[in-house]
């Protein structure tokens, strides 16, 4: 099911985002490369993928969060028997807006693989504990790999009175050296909505992309209704009127999400309204 | 066994500091009260003991670093069949310095519950992933309770590139929404020394309370040393060189800390030197 | 003199950036609004024209560099016997681009006088001193005027260490209270070139637009040169490669300029090249 | 006249501060060194003493407030022909209790000159304008030498609405880089109570020292009264009931002051009451 009319395929885009469902076959390799735009994946469907950042090489499971944030040195593959579906989200509307887009090929095919696997989450996977020796000082985030299992227990587990009355229980992927977002441009998110929950409405000065992970719903954008299901992509214009549904009165409904707040707030631009 | 030879029971101090074995027998109950002193506590035997921090209660078991930091409405008690034993560290020593202590009793001997057992641990406890609503600004950690499980597979977990030199596989808990130290005036660390580790002699202008929590070790101080195995409290004094040893051939040695490194860095006065 | 060919006047744009001289007639009143947009002001003809930003009204002279930070309720207005003349500049293309514009009138054409005239050169125009009490805490700059007379001392004063070798003696106009731009998305510059200078060529991932103030001189933009004397507007696109030379041999010339630096820096885009 | 009972001269210390005025002869010269404690000096009698920091010689003359920060190299010495007076204030006190005191002699008695004389005040001299190139990131203030004329005009100009009713005009030096204290243990304040101005009563967990530069007046600490005039220094300890009092009703009376402020903030520690 696609959201936005007159775009082919499974894609979302805003003025700073773009979303797309990207189809990785098996054997499939992409050279190593680096590039200014962060981008970050989100994984729908298949195991056996994998993503390497920097010498760190990750694989990638149903609902793990993976980042390949501005100028590191990525490239990917897939060891599976089957296709692989992750959600491919960039801000290269935004880089590009800027006359920031800078670009360079790795002189080989692949990088060394200079760490352990799954490093990161190794180093980093256990919250409010951080390695004491050689921290990193930077922005980037260290926390290259977010798994499904964590982060589908900290939307279960959030109490009712930390809840917003627009998201449901939303928890935000943040860079856990400095809590800020996981990419310097874009903050992501995982928000489940209870069986049956309808969110209130409101509007705010960020637009985002959403991917469809759980069950079925509804997004009211503007007066529109965009119903989805797993799988599906859709937009949030800046400024959009907006609530989310569950449709479902006995099963959660879980949307990731990724917006370009990060921007706007840095700006004193960010403003929110409920309606 | 007492390493701080002249102190009574398990107590270790420094200029800064102040650590000590603490025995809470059951039904004991303390009194609800607030004091611009942190403090800390770190378990080491018995389950059934509790903490309550600003209307949150928390159990407590074995190896979990729960906090009560400065200014926070606190009381404990215990629901334990037997008696508990915890660590209770407590920057008290530096707050009397710096003439800043206050103390205020709660109008009532225990505080209301309002919100539920283990609250932080559910909002705060997944790594990367924080309440998107409402999160907290200040400078005071919100994670109020590290168990011993994620504490003690980080240290397990890190890889070896990631280790020091003088510590072994170290890690620190911070404060999950800005990294900072889990408490303004004191950094915590839970360290892992492998079979037969030795590590390389440094100091520092800092000094530290250390607590032994699992197998059997040495730490030489300044040319003497201190035999520990699990509940020995010791003090390490600013500039002191020292080195950690494991002493088992085939388990591992964990060792519990807490420094006043955060103020010595807040005013360039930190230093290290190998030796 | 324009440098920008196909433009109506004195206006010089990038994709982020407007900057424009404009004619103020005597009498001539702006009614009291506020916008999202930032916007300054360099003056550069005519005495007894005036700002009035949150209560406070600001005279203008010659060289004064003015601002309206985000969203602050601005004014303008002119007592001069003749024209006056200054250079007005905005981040509304960017902005616009970030689709963050808002914009409100207020309820009368002018606004109460709150404070005393020129009050924030008052309260912050003395270097390293700033008041004690009630002193504000967000990201704007409380200094809303930086007189002529200092700018250009600061120029003229910097010690030949402290030059640049690509801009020569140049200083940034700065939030006093913390040190960065004078405006959130944009940092702002004066410049000076001594008698026969030519700085040497580099390129950078920030756009500008330049204002001559004093003298004569040449900068040369990608392999073209362009002339300019007082009251010259020209846009450097980023990424350009540009040198600045002072035409004359025995007399100062200065530029004014502002970029979108800021903007770079917040998200690792920024770089710079020496060519 | 000595305020502070029991000491010998015109000291005055807290537990944190050391203040006490110096009598430099002709000729005297004090060998380059460098140590963890800050140290600053403001000017009570001569001309013609000057101090070295890092390179930098700097003239002082009545009311100038130079800085000798954390580990700068500096040395000083008197070209005077008759007796210099000024205030030493240190946090030695401070810095002796966290057991961070470090010293070291430098190699020859004096350094080399490596910048223009005063360099700093060129530099950094004119409020909200900063060098563009090489910009120091440090925490420590480039601005070594707040000039007498810059700083009384600022207590001059204050507006009425930005007085402290317990303090009258206060204006605090500033590192001009960040608005950070001058020095990162302790802040300094100049403060101008107007003709028969006599302040509000509260008290503060800072503690201070205080040197009377221009007037008559008195300050009545915990009920008693110290009567001070040009030259007499006194301290405040923490969490005293104080106010100022102007004993002119023609003349206004201006004292400078230190207090260790920075170090109760950083660490959640700073609380004040009126009374």
């Amino acid at each position: 099911m696609l959201l936005n009319p007159g775009l082919e395929g499974r894609i979302a885009t805003t003025h700073t985002l773009y979303g797309g469902l990207q189809l990785i076959l098996p054997g499939e390799v992409a050279a190593t490369h680096r590039h200014t735009p962060n981008a970050l994946r989100f994984i729908m469907e298949g195991d056996g993928a994998y993503t390497v950042v920097d010498g760190e090489k990750m694989t990638m499971s149903f609902g793990d969060f993976v980042l390949t944030p501005n100028w590191t040195w990525h490239d990917h593959g897939s060891e599976a028997g089957g296709p692989v579906v992750w959600l491919d989200g960039l801000d290269i509307p935004l880089i590009s807006m800027l006359e920031g887009i800078f670009f360079e090929p790795f002189a080989q095919e692949a990088q060394s693989l200079t760490k352990p696997l799954n490093n990161s989450v190794g180093e980093y996977g256990k919250s409010g504990l951080l390695p004491s020796w050689q921290r990193p000082s930077g922005t980037l985030s260290p926390l290259l790999k977010y798994t499904w299992k964590d982060a589908r227990e900290a939307v279960s587990s959030l109490s009712l009175h930390a809840e917003s009355p627009f998201d449901g229980a939303i928890m935000e992927y943040v860079n856990p050296v400095n809590g800020g977002p996981s990419l310097p441009t874009m903050a992501s998110f995982l928000q489940r909505l209870k069986p049956g929950q309808k969110t209130e409405p409101h509007r705010h000065s960020e637009s985002a992309v959403y991917l469809a992970v759980e069950g079925n719903g509804c997004t009211e954008i503007n007066g529109k209704r965009y119903e989805w299901s797993p799988g599906d992509v859709f937009a949030l214009p800046t400024w959009s009127t907006h609530h989310h549904e569950n449709a479902s009165a006995n099963r959660d409904a879980v949307l990731f999400s990724f917006t370009d707040g990060p921007v706007m707030k840095a700006f004193n631009l960010f403003r929110e309204q409920a309606l």
